[in-house]
């Protein structure tokens, strides 16, 4: 998940780290800039969690925010954050963080690569027609794509122990 | 409420301004440092929830965050809030804002007061024993008492309009 006031990307990908990967859903949770601040947390919350609800992921991968970029976006980035944390962990989901550098590095080998680098990247490894739109939904995938192909073997620990309280549950997924 | 990871202060007060307020109650909700994010986010919000539950406030004052300060606290302070306005806003109760410095101004006359004075000062005007330990609970007395001084015209349209959708609740409350 890419977290954010007015637009919270989220993506859903299935796969294991060396084998493709496929794109179950991507989309964007949206809020009114003009609502209060109270009332958007709520919605973005009523948002994630029709996606926990359609895609029950065994993880959930959030970008770790930094202050040190835009003081206001910054800030309601990290409130959506806490949703979306607090969301998972209320369900019992792991949650990883990755920083923006780390997912840009994963996906498309530089840290700083521009945003229409890590669509096409996207793009290329979910074997899509087009970039997902807008950003953020693409930002989310790449995200996902990240924490599976770094953490391997913590993901199969966290599948291992996922199985002993929900062996029904669908594997592999990071939203 | 007074935000934090570590600690989220909690003050109920009960009046209106003009007249003598009453405490109904304080304490803090604590997480532990080792937790991961999550888990101390879901551990706030159940935290909070009971407050919530045994107090049913007209109205919420939380602090509101600014990023001038130490990095790492205000991104605590920041996902704390976010899960403070998401308990109320859920609830439908209203959600207000004062800044640190509004505090300080409404209860001790000076935005740069400090933590002593702020103490001091709530003990006063709740006529208390001795000022409330920790300092995170003395903050959140001195917000909720803040935001019924600063805002009695706001209170009482507020007032007006939960009135008429929960009959039955207690009146005057801000936590």
């Amino acid at each position: 998940m890419d977290p954010g006031l007015t637009r919270c990307g989220v993506g859903v990908v299935e796969g294991v780290a060396g084998r493709p990967l496929t794109m179950l859903g991507v989309g964007v949770v949206r809020t009114p800039a003009d609502a209060d601040i109270g009332h958007r947390l709520v919605a973005i919350e009523r948002g994630l969690e029709e996606w926990l609800d359609t895609h029950r992921p065994e993880l959930v991968a959030v970008e770790r925010v930094f202050s040190q970029h835009n003081v206001r976006t910054v800030m309601g980035t990290a409130q959506a954050s806490a949703v979306a944390m607090l969301c998972a962990a209320r369900r019992g989901i792991p949650v990883a963080l990755h920083t923006p550098s780390e997912v840009k590095a994963a996906v498309t080998g530089s840290g700083r690569a521009d945003k229409a680098q890590v669509g096409a990247m996207v793009t290329r490894l979910l074997r899509l027609a087009a970039p997902p739109r807008p950003a953020d939904a693409a930002d989310a995938l790449a995200l996902a794509i990240c924490h599976i192909w770094r953490a391997p073997a913590q993901n199969r620990l966290q599948r291992a122990v996922a199985a002993q309280h929900a062996q029904n549950a669908p594997k592999g997924r990071t939203a």
